[in-house]
């Protein structure tokens, strides 16, 4: 729950709420339904899968999601009276457009995780991943945003950085060298433009993810234009550094849907600050920059050294440019000033008497507790995940039929890991596929 | 015509137009064009013209409905004398972003009737069916919103309902066995990937859809937020009952594409109303198994049993559930008590004293009228499109050049219907097309 | 700047500027990246360039463009002094949503001149070429509408006017007969359905292109309308004369996604005026003739007669239907009776004693500057991108390797133009690529 400003309630602020923030909400949901799930379908042989399973973890996280953060923050049946002074203990979940919201921004962080782990793992493995991350989200947002008060107006700590090493935990203890071997995880070019609709997408609509709960003012257009030039000057990076890297000074389309957007990540945990124009580019060039030598260098090494299989990159894309932009979180809330906290009140809410350095502690705890949940929280989901994988293995992989076109072919597959070699990556492991032909 | 807040003429309130409802507005012309246009792609060899046809069908609906809305509710020449009392009988016709909002509801009755026929009929029978349907639907309309005043809120009687028997009554009289029996028809998972384009577009600005044209407030986000949890509870039903009813436990394409939509459709009638989020996901859950069921069960049956072929299993998607939601408004009317009726009394403008039970009446009769108007209206046009067929058949048939690549092919051919058997759901009927090589 | 509503610079206005532009500027956005990137995609070999260089091109012309126009329109330090009264001489950037809305404007301008380019030049051409065309873009336009105080609420003259001729001039200079004898250049169904994504989003969102910098109020709201009615018409002109210019009285895929768009362009000039809807219409109608017709006979005669090779016809989307639409305006204007005018003061700001006569001069002026500043412009940034080319020609072209699965094959190249022939709107040219199997 990102917003603060307390309670919505009446009618007029039911109408308030449409006209501030629907516009807003339906941008980051396009973002969810469309950017996640159309970024994964990359995948040659893995489209419909992508996308159709980003819906079904989608729904179940949103739903699933608003029940937890009710739960966290209860409600009164009146909705004037504030919690504390409830005549009864019997808590309400308080539905307005912002918890539509913030819903999707939790989800945003199970999607995240998924992009480490899809093509690997089964739908009902993916299913139990987000009944366990929403809990964990909710619980680390609570601790980290509600009582050590970390500031992250863009969800660069809470979603992106916990996103990313929950997934790289869980995949971690998911490995298998099958995983990393498999011919079926690359794309095509007509793939690889499928995928691009949710790169653009993703990258359009990130100012209203940055902004969607921002205080309302300055704080919510800078908001808008800090990610807005952040994410302008993570193109040029990912661009130059893409070509430098690659054989022939060619483009690399991965580079392309991904590192793209980095900028809009970095620049999250800061966005409502007074960055200025020139340091939104700044941060942006580096986050483009991270991210491109990390699809480069940093996925394979994880893959060889440390047994993580990261399908999509997610280390590249949210994980090393959310530690940046938490660094630098750390970094302006310790140069700003007394003044300067004071007259930003709204983004520094609490201790301002405390001064600069308080807040830049304030915002280190926050990482490290969330890095904490995260990595804690992903390694035990990834043990669940794996025994339900292997008990769920028998029932489900003794005969596959193949559908091309009019003829159906049927294997009959023995496996150790949840889903057999010639399936990962492949949408005939759980969908009914006609295959294309010319 | 949905919202009857009186006249709106003013300069201030053309600009409050502006603010409140254009960003809606746009999100429900991205559902026509976007939406509905590439949902109907799925088919494999159909896609150029599916969403080409849809283009052409919405922009000519769009005007027309325009003018025969504005023939139904004349406006005096200075808008602030209500049309009653105006001195002229000569009616001038209104142009806002209501008005555009409104053609667009219009329109995608229009084309839930076109998904019925799409691959069987040549454009030329699809703009006289344009033509006809959006007159019957206005008639239909006035009578049953504005005289009996039926509440439907988000359009599921008079635009789902309306829509989807309008198209079947027409499918039943252009009946041909070779439309069913085309191996055309079929999908393949590039087209499948292209549908979920339109589904996902549809599913996120559903809310946009039932909510556009409710009274302001908390009337218009309660038909967001109860739109959005049946859309979400309606995506778990579907691909929980699509594994269950495939081979092998898989998901179903079709299904994922259409069943996760029929939660928007069932909840519409309702959606303004206090049915408590809980209530939402309920009506959505059912509404997701119903339109499953019927792509399993119902369209291999209307098509062998009762000769009615349902290109993309409108009766599932628009038909059933909205027969659904028509009931729910029925029985949510007779049970709620007066004083809650004239709290109300902005959803239910009319006769709160007369109490629910005429309430209830009130529903159902709007139902059975709209039938009535949908299957009447839609044998009569689908006669009419027939005969056009006949007439035009000779000319148009002759010969047919497909292009592939540099080489063109040149086939003779003689049919009974509007169009041969091997061109049954194919681009190369009425398009250019050059045919995609690797 | 297409706005002139004097300075916003307080907290209310910049949180009244998001609340009445964020989503028209969103809107436009789309259009930019998803609408001219996807549209772009018809060509069967070069989609991901297509998509990934104009998304590269947007982010440099974007960033450019808010520094070149904050030279042309200088703000004090303090923002409530204007700048001629402002003590310092040190201007400052003024950045607000306005700020990036202007922007998006002038890359539709260089995006515009890109389609003219497309497949053809190498993305460091592409790249002189925003530089040089973003410095030339604001200085028409400073003097244009600043000066002459030519009227363009669409930016039909300033916009696609100037990036017409621009790209036409500059592909005149860079003219080889390869580039239209390559067989790359052409379409296939699969690339042609992604060019509808761009075609059907930019149709859509045009009514926020022509009206999101319009005054407040009645003149948006007749921006909207008129060139919603104006896009209807158009989409039932271009369609009917493509299946009466095809053989087999088929549609041609090439008319529907341009010249269903030539609506927009033309009414833009005079979208904020009193045209009335019929006026709309026929506008709309008329550019959908002369766009479809100029795809058939035009482009070919250009590309014989005149050695211009426009690969996207930009000459028939952008170029002919804003001379209809800038013609019209002078006509308006001049037909304009002087109380019209004066009531109309938001709309034509200057000199309404002067009568229609002098703003139709106005008009005419703005059309002759922009010509002159187009061509002269165009001419020479196609020398420099010439020579560009030619220095780097040796560089680059040396060996290619082409990706096919996991096969890469080698080829020396020696060619006298920046791009051998073979790799003429190819994406294998500057991206790395894995070409589609079945």
């Amino acid at each position: 729950m990102r917003n603060n400003h307390g309670g919505h309630d009446n009618i007029k602020e039911s109408s308030e709420h449409m006209k501030r923030t629907y516009a807003m909400f339906q941008d980051v949901h396009v973002m969810i339904f469309i950017g996640f799930g159309f970024l994964m379908t990359f995948l040659k042989k893995y489209g419909l899968s992508a996308v159709s399973l980003n819906m079904l973890c989608s729904v179940l996280s949103i739903q699933w999601s608003i029940l937890v953060q009710g739960f966290f923050h209860p409600h009164c049946e009146d909705p004037h009276i504030p919690w504390d002074d409830c005549p009864s203990s019997w808590g309400w979940v308080d539905i307005n457009v912002m918890t539509l919201l913030n819903a999707d921004f939790a989800t945003a962080a199970v999607l995240i995780s998924f992009g480490v782990v899809i093509g690997t793992t089964t739908p009902l493995q993916l299913l139990i991943m987000v009944f366990l991350e929403i809990v964990v989200f909710n619980i680390n947002e609570y601790v980290g945003r509600g009582e050590i008060m970390t500031v992250d107006a863009g969800d660069t700590i809470f979603v992106h950085m916990f996103g990313a090493y929950f997934g790289l935990a869980a995949s971690r203890v998911l490995y298998s060298k099958k995983h990393a071997d498999s011919e079926n995880a690359g794309a095509n070019n007509i793939s690889d433009l499928f995928s691009m609709i949710g790169t653009i997408f993703l990258w359009m609509f990130w100012p209203s993810f940055n902004a969607g709960a921002a205080a309302e003012g300055d704080a919510q257009a800078r908001c808008v234009i800090n990610t807005y030039l952040s994410l302008c000057a993570c193109v040029m990076s990912a661009f130059a550094l893409s070509s430098f890297l690659a054989p022939d000074r060619k483009f690399v389309m991965e580079h392309i849907q991904n590192a793209t957007l980095a900028g809009g990540v970095a620049v999250g945990a800061t966005a409502d600050m007074v960055i200025t124009p020139l340091g939104a580019i700044v941060i942006g060039f580096a986050a483009g920059l991270i991210s491109t030598w990390g699809f480069h260098y940093a996925t394979p090494f994880l893959s060889s050294k440390w047994k993580i299989n990261d399908t999509c990159g997610v280390n590249n894309l949210h994980g090393m440019p959310s530690l940046l932009g938490g660094m630098l979180s750390v970094l302006l809330a310790g140069i700003a000033n007394r003044d300067m906290l004071i007259s930003l009140n709204e983004i520094f809410p609490m201790h301002p008497e405390k001064g600069s350095g308080w807040q830049a502690g304030v915002q280190m705890s926050g990482i490290v507790v969330t890095l904490l949940f995260a990595i804690v929280g992903g390694t035990i989901t990834g043990f669940v995940m794996k025994k339900v994988g292997e008990v769920t293995r028998n029932n489900d992989t003794t005969v596959h039929h193949t559908h091309n076109g009019s003829m159906t072919t049927a294997t009959v597959v023995k496996s150790k890991t949840a889903i057999p070699q010639e399936l990962l990556y492949d949408d005939n492991a759980f969908f009914l596929v006609h295959q294309f032909e010319v």
